[in-house]
């Protein structure tokens, strides 16, 4: 496998209802170009891997524990092992950027979906 | 600190000659947005580090030991510990984010450069 790939060659996995994750998967993280459909929700869960991420295209609402904040292009978002966390997608919806260490593993049984143009880069 | 930061809230670091960086600092994760001068080189090195990224905007001429490849805005890399690796941006500059595991503790003693907006999001 290329370590040097574009993000249209990679296929999408549905993650969640209405988000899609692109997965570059190292060995020790894990990094997701994640489309979420307009409104589309993440409810409040938590994992042990640290998650870091950014805003790259329309609007979330986040929330970590007790602090939420609406978040734009270039809005960033940093997640500590085992905080709950939410995120709802704005009224047009959102491409953002995750990243996890350790790798998702969780994520490797998920089967992709078809093929498909990435809504960014557009 | 707050958990939830706007990039253009963060100042950015001079990490290399032509090559600045804004970071999210998490406990395992460094996360930076890159900012690289037009025909910005960053020469041959290597750190234990696994670090993936992605294009965000302009395009890099990115080399892993023997893999070379030019990569516009979607373009990913990922670079296991230890391996050389080369970047160099295009004509007009690159914007890119780069994610490391364990976190870039070597950049904590670099005075940040005063306060500025990002190229991106503009």
């Amino acid at each position: 496998m290329t370590n040097l790939a574009e993000l249209k060659e990679i296929a999408p996995k549905p993650i969640w209802n209405g988000v899609a994750a692109r997965v570059v998967q190292g060995e020790r993280i894990t990094l997701a170009v994640v489309e979420l459909e307009p409104n589309g929700l993440v409810p409040e869960h938590q994992h042990p891997n640290e998650q870091l991420g950014i805003v790259l295209e329309g609007s979330v609402t986040f929330r970590i524990e007790e602090e939420s904040k609406r978040l734009g292009r270039g809005g960033t978002w940093r997640i500590f092992g085992d905080a709950p966390h939410e995120v709802r997608a704005g009224a047009r919806g959102a491409v953002v950027i995750d990243v996890f260490t350790p790798t998702r593993t969780d994520w490797e049984s998920i089967e992709d979906d078809p093929a498909r143009s990435p809504r960014w880069p557009s």
